[in-house]
């Protein structure tokens, strides 16, 4: 089924609500953890709900090499598969074969490339992806869209997000053609940083029945200027009543910033990734585990936080699990990322709820600023 | 304090025991998971207590090297470093030193050897090893003992066996000399394969008070039957009123055969490290996760098996997690030869107490027979 969204309060462009899916409710704003293999990695599903992950994202491009769609529709899809019973969001794989680069040929019908696993030649069509995430059966399944490079003349980011749109096209048709859906399908917007193409993409999205609206093509190395400029342009004009996604982005900050301009669901590989390189989000900035100055200390990553991990482990035990190269180190890491991940959300949330999103976002910004260097 | 032993059932020549420690008290027969660098591998603390881990092994070795004495203590021993509030047992490191083969050299005083983490020079003395496993705060010590190499002659076997005993009897007076043992110290039967140096060796220990005894030197590459005529002889002279710990020993099928011999208490990495190779253990013998016939395989590790792994993912997907090297795989496969050997453990107990141990081992033996071939 479609998903189905209800905003539940606002504060300024702000909003809090529910999306129902056909495996559960998501309460936006909503960070969805990242899991490319069918595991968010070093999770398991009932770590992740414990955490208070609502969704969680599938990434159609690597579960496509590895198993494959029959592997994962024998499971009854990617549920089934990996033992999740909540919502999940899957990409269409654009964004990855776009990563090849040399390896990957684009024309009009659609992607080919050569595989990263075994070197084969894989095509990837929008009907493919749509027949992908069919298999996978996720909650929210995603349009492929030719990926705008970054930087992009005007001229190549209007041919790309003209593509983009025909692919849309195709993409909205062949899934909606399935007997029974299993979710629903989001379009996305293209344009580059080209605030008038953005404006033309969603204008052409706009000719189609969307259940959510994702913005795609940030994250890609644009400035911070550039990432807000589109969205104070865009995200006005996109509809109040269904869900915007902001993909792979990004940073805690990040977040706050697109938060308050409207933006309801973001994923980003950062906590878990960040995680198991030692890199470990804190209110004061993020620290590096391995830094020698955490090999005697007692204390944990952060006496405010409330995770499994800072209740029961110290610096010098997180440091010794780093340096040992040990599982439990990536595993008690990634828990307290994503708890923190998770637990900006159901702040900010709070605050749009109680009308302090304003407060609440400037002392977490400047608290932030200049956050970046690792200890 | 020392550990206190008291039988509660017996059964032939094996018995079921409870032993209290400073930390808790084991059921015995029991097998002692192995948390090398202060961590089960891939467990948390919490996980294995819920496999019904009673009891861990730490390796004083290791946790020298890194991240050494000081910093386990500052942590009040490696309980609180690790998070374990059940008891430990710590090795001498003296094993780990001895496969060091061309990096250490022996003396009556001790071992020095050059550390494989950064190559510095390294000592280890009974003394210095009672004063680690002190810092640690183990519930039971091991005596530290040269290990004789397999095959030994006996006048070398000898030789090594007389100055263990001599180390046995520094350790035993260093580690009592200390304000407040946190535990008890344990001293190892030596002797290599000759049967008349391992009466010796009793003999030798006797004339000190030990909590329990150790067999050491097995599972160091002898037969079967080398290491059954060993405990055939010797355990039947073992103090009755006392655990007797079989070291580093084994297989499932060699754990039945030493419970069936009078032995209490085994450690041994096989679940473990098999488990992050993909080998897994079930009623039919052991599994290879990697193997192809897996791929499609929707039903789980073993349709026996009551684990958690086995009660939610299918072979295929831990086959897809193997293959991608995910650290979630690692895991799964740890929860469940884990609770395969913990089970078995609690089997062992229950059929001693039934005194249906003779006919419940040979059915066990029987199913296992040729059961090393990997599938």
């Amino acid at each position: 089924m479609n998903p189905v969204f209800t905003l539940e309060a606002s504060d300024g462009a702000a909003r809090v609500a529910r999306l129902v899916t056909t495996h559960g409710t998501i309460e936006t704003p909503a960070f969805m953890p990242v899991g490319t293999y069918g595991t968010v990695k070093a999770m398991t599903p009932e770590e992740l709900q414990g955490l208070g992950a609502q969704i969680i994202l599938g990434n159609t491009f690597h579960l496509l090499l590895r198993p494959g769609a029959k592997i994962i529709a024998a499971h009854a899809g990617l549920h089934g598969f990996m033992h999740w019973p909540g919502p999940i969001l899957t990409d269409s794989g654009g964004f990855q074969v776009f990563s090849l680069k040399s390896l990957r040929r684009i024309t009009e019908e659609g992607v080919t490339f050569r595989s990263p696993v075994d070197g084969s030649e894989v095509r990837l069509t929008p009907e493919d992806s749509m027949d992908m995430q069919l298999a996978l059966r996720s909650d929210i399944a995603m349009a492929l869209d030719d990926c705008t490079e970054h930087p992009s003349t005007e001229a190549a980011a209007r041919a790309s997000m003209e593509r983009s749109m025909r692919w849309a096209e195709r993409s909205h048709r062949h899934y909606y053609a399935a007997a029974e859906p299993p979710g629903g399908l989001f379009g996305i917007v293209q344009g580059g940083m080209h605030v008038n193409l953005r404006l033309a993409s969603l204008e052409a999205l706009s000719r189609l029945d969307w259940p959510g609206l994702a913005v795609g093509g940030l994250a890609v190395g644009e400035s911070e200027a550039e990432r807000l400029a589109v969205l104070e342009a865009l995200v006005p004009h996109m509809p109040a009543t269904r869900p915007r996604y902001l993909m792979g982005v990004g940073r805690p900050e990040d977040i706050v910033a697109a938060v308050l301009r409207g933006i309801d669901m973001f994923d980003c590989v950062m906590p878990t990734r960040h995680a198991r390189n030692g890199h470990l989000f804190t209110a004061d900035g993020v620290i590096n585990i391995r830094n020698s100055i955490h090999q005697e200390a007692l204390g944990p990553i952060d006496p405010q936080c409330g995770c499994y991990t800072c209740r029961n482990y110290s610096r010098a035990y997180l440091r010794h699990l780093d340096r040992c190269n040990e599982i439990l180190g990536a595993r008690l890491n990634t828990i307290h990322n994503l708890h923190f991940y998770l637990e900006l959300m159901r702040a900010l949330r709070e605050a749009i709820r109680a009308g302090t999103l304003g407060a609440w976002a400037a002392a977490f910004l400047a608290a932030r600023r200049g956050a970046d260097a690792v200890a």
